[in-house]
C-alpha cells in the first residue's frame, strides 16, 4: 500500500471508531482507563525491551545524552505513566457538559452542550510517555486519536500503542480509536495533516521546526505552540524579596521548559534598589544576564546584550535584563518581543496590575506569581496535550475540554418558524 | 503598491487598530455603534446612489434578478441596517466575562476570561448588509475586521465602509479597526486567507465554491459553513399534525436558506399513516417530491429520486423523501447524506428523542420542532455573522462569544512553583 493510502486508511478507521466512542458513557471510558493502567502496571518488562531497542539504536546513531533522558524508559516512569493514566479516568468528563440552557418566548428550549470533537492527530517527537497520556486524553473526550511519535521512540511506542488498543478491546470500546501511524517517513505528517475528510485537528508538539513544518503543510485546524518567550516587569515598588524569588523561580527551577522565564523587565525609576539584588541572586544560582546598557551600568556581572537576546528563547541558564520606561515601556516590550505565552509582572499597585491583565495580549497573565505556573496540573486541569499559543479553537493548558466541541439541542412540542 | 503589499497593509494596520481597541470599554463601543445607526440614517441618500450604481453595473453585466434583489438597498433595507446595529449595541458585551474562577491550594487565583480574538477576515457576496452586521459584530467583540465583499456590491459597501469609520473616529476608537479591502481582484481573496501574522480568523461567506476557494488556499484557520443539507425523521407514532406543520415549515417557509429541509425520512412501520397527509400537504405547498420506491407506492405524486438527490442542497421547493427501517435507518442515513448543519425528529418517545441528540452528528440537533431555528437570532444570540458547521474554534450560529477566545489571569501575592 502507498503511503498516500496508508495515512488515509488510519484515519478513514479513527473516523470510524471516533462514532462508535463518542456516545459511550464516562463509567465505560473510564474502565478503558483503568485496564490501560493495570496494562501498563503489568508489561514494565516488555516496554522495558522495546525500550531498550529504541535506546541501543539511538545511541548507535550519535544521539546525546539529553535526548537519549528523554527517551528512556525505567519502572518509575512507568508507573508514572500508569497513575497519569488513573489521575485523567477520575477528572471529570466534558462530554455532555450543558455550557448553556434557555427558554425561548416560542417555548423552545435551547441547550448547548460539549460533545467529542472528532478525530485529533498528534504529532510529537522523543517522550513515549506522550503516547500514552494523549491516548488516555483523547478517550476520555471521547476522542479518536492519530499519533504520529517520533522515530526514535518507534518501537517503545508501538509497545505502547498495543496495551491502550489492547486496553480498548477488554473493554468493549473500539480498538480504532487510537491510531499509531507507523512509518517513519516524515512524508506521512504531511499526509496526515491534510486528511480534511477525517481529520478535525492536528496538535503538534515538539521543536519549531515541527510546529512550522506541520503548520506549512496543514489544511485541517492546527493548535500551535511555537515558542515560550516569558517576561517578568519588576515594577516600582515591588517587594523585594518578592521579586528575587519570582524571578529566580522564573528562570532557574526548570530553564529548558516552555514557561521558564526568558527576559527581565524592570522599571527605570527603581532599577537601583531591586536590580543589584535580583541579578546577585540570579548570578548565584548560575545564571548568565544579558543586559541593556542601564542594566550593565547597575550590575556590572551582566555582559551587554545583543539585538537578538531580546525576544529569544534560550530554554538555559540565560536571560535577558532590560531597563524600560515603567509599565507603558514594559507593555510595549512584551507586545514587540513576546510570544503570547506568559507574561508576569511583580507590583503592589493594584491599579498597574488590572492594566498589565487587560493590555498583555497572551494565552497567560500572570501578576505576583512565577511564571511556571502556566501548565494544566498546576492550573488544576489535571493532564495537559500541550500549551496553545494560538487564539483559535484554544489557548492556554489544552486539558480535556479542549478536546471537545459542542452541539445545540433544540426541543419543543411542534414549534414551527414564522 | 502591488496587491500583495496592498494586502498585507491593510492587515496590519487592521493588527494595529486591534491592540487599541481590544481594551475599550463597553460603553465607548457601545457609542460607536450608536453613532453607526446615526450615520445609517443620515446617509440613506448617498448610500442609495453609490448602491444605483452597483445595479446599473450589475444590470448591464446581466445579473440575474435574484442577486439584484439581494444588492439592492432602499429607506427600508437602510433602517433594518440601523436598527440591527442598536440591537448588536444591546447585546451584553462578552469580553472580560469570566468563565472559570477557582482557587489553588497555594492560594493562588485562577481564572479564564473572554478577550477580543484579535483580527478577523471576512470574505462575503452580494448582500451589501454584511458588511455593516460583521461591522458592528466585531466592533462590539473588540475584534479589528478586514472586510472583503463581492465586487458586484463594491460602491456600496465602500460607501457604508466609510459611515463605519466615521462612525469610529467620531467616538475616539481606532479607524483602522474596519478595514475594506477594495481590490476586485479574486488573488486578493487569497492573499488575505495566508496572513498568518496578522489575520486570526477568516469566515467565509457565500456558496460552495467560495467556501472551498478559501479552504484551499487559507493558512490561517478557517470556521467553514459548507452546505446546509437538513433532515427530518419522522419516527414510529409521530403525531400527525405535528409531522405535517414541521414538514411544512421546514421545507416551504423559505425554501433558498441553509436551515430549510432538503429530505424527509419515515419509518417504515409508520409511513402508511404518516407519508399520505406530509406529501399531500407539502405538493399543495408547490413542492415536488422526489420519493424512494416505498414512498413513489404510498405517495404516487412523488417522482423516483435517483443516488444524486440524497445529500442534495436543493435550495428550491424540492424534496427528497425516503422510508427508512426506523431510528437506526434514520442515523444511518443522515451519518452518510448529512452535511452536519440541522438534523431534526418528531417523535413521541424520549428514548428515541435521547437516542437521537446523542448520537447525531452535527451543529444542531432538533427534537420536536422545525429545522429553520437554527439561527442566531432565534436561538437568543442576536445577530450572527454566520453559521459554522464545521467543528473547531465554534460550531453552529457565531454570535459575539464566537468572535473572541480567551486568557488565563494568575493572581498570587508571591507564590513560586516548587
Amino acid at each position: 500500500m502507498s503511503l498516500a493510502s496508508t495515512v488515509s486508511e488510519t484515519c478513514k478507521a479513527a473516523r470510524v471508531a471516533s462514532r462508535q466512542l463518542a456516545p459511550k458513557s464516562t463509567i465505560e471510558k473510564d474502565r478503558a482507563l483503568a485496564a490501560l493502567s493495570g496494562l501498563l502496571r503489568t508489561s514494565a518488562s516488555a516496554l522495558l525491551e522495546a525500550n531498550r531497542e529504541d535506546l541501543v539504536a539511538a545511541e548507535a546513531r550519535g544521539v546525546g545524552p539529553a535526548l537519549l533522558d528523554r527517551l528512556a524508559l525505567d519502572e518509575t516512569r512507568i508507573e508514572a505513566m500508569a497513575r497519569s493514566v488513573e489521575e485523567i479516568a477520575a477528572l471529570p468528563d466534558p462530554v455532555g457538559v450543558v455550557v448553556e440552557d434557555r427558554r425561548r418566548p416560542s417555548g423552545l428550549r435551547v441547550r448547548r452542550v460539549r460533545v467529542p470533537l472528532g478525530v485529533v492527530a498528534m504529532i510529537y517527537e522523543a517522550r513515549p510517555n506522550v503516547t500514552v497520556e494523549a491516548s488516555a486524553l483523547s478517550i476520555k473526550a471521547g476522542d479518536a486519536i492519530v499519533l504520529r511519535g517520533g522515530s526514535e521512540a518507534h518501537r517503545s511506542n508501538l509497545a505502547l500503542g498495543r496495551l491502550v488498543t489492547s486496553a480498548l478491546r477488554a473493554s468493549g470500546l473500539p480498538p480504532g480509536a487510537v491510531q499509531m501511524l507507523e512509518s517513519v517517513d516524515r512524508d506521512a505528517v504531511r499526509l496526515l495533516v491534510q486528511q480534511t475528510e477525517t481529520v478535525d485537528l492536528a496538535i503538534p508538539r515538539g521543536g519549531e521546526a515541527l510546529i512550522r513544518f506541520v503548520t506549512e503543510h496543514a489544511r485541517v485546524p492546527v493548535v500551535q505552540h511555537f515558542r515560550g518567550v516569558c517576561h517578568l516587569y519588576l515594577d516600582r515598588g515591588a517587594d523585594l524579596e518578592m521579586a528575587v524569588r519570582l524571578a529566580v523561580n522564573a528562570k532557574l527551577s526548570r530553564p529548558a521548559v516552555c514557561n521558564a522565564l526568558e527576559c527581565l523587565l524592570v522599571d527605570a525609576g527603581d532599577a537601583g534598589r531591586l536590580l543589584p539584588k535580583v541579578a546577585g541572586a540570579l548570578i548565584a544560582g548560575g545564571c548568565e544576564l544579558r543586559g541593556c546598557p542601564v542594566t550593565c551600568a547597575i550590575a556590572p556581572e551582566a555582559r551587554p546584550a545583543g539585538e537578538s537576546d531580546w525576544g529569544a528563547e534560550f530554554l538555559d541558564r540565560v536571560l535577558a535584563v532590560r531597563v524600560v520606561d515603567g509599565l507603558d515601556g514594559a507593555l510595549a516590550h512584551v507586545a514587540r518581543y513576546g510570544s503570547g505565552h506568559t507574561e508576569a509582572i511583580c507590583t503592589p499597585d493594584p491599579a498597574v496590575a488590572e492594566r498589565w491583565r487587560r493590555e498583555v495580549d497572551a494565552a497567560c497573565v500572570a501578576v505576583n506569581a512565577s511564571t511556571r505556573f502556566h501548565d494544566g496540573g498546576e492550573l488544576g486541569l489535571g493532564a495537559e496535550i500541550g500549551i496553545a499559543t494560538s487564539r483559535v479553537h484554544w489557548r492556554g493548558p489544552m486539558g480535556l475540554e479542549s478536546l471537545t466541541t459542542m452541539k445545540w439541542l433544540l426541543d419543543g412540542d411542534g414549534q414551527t418558524r414564522d
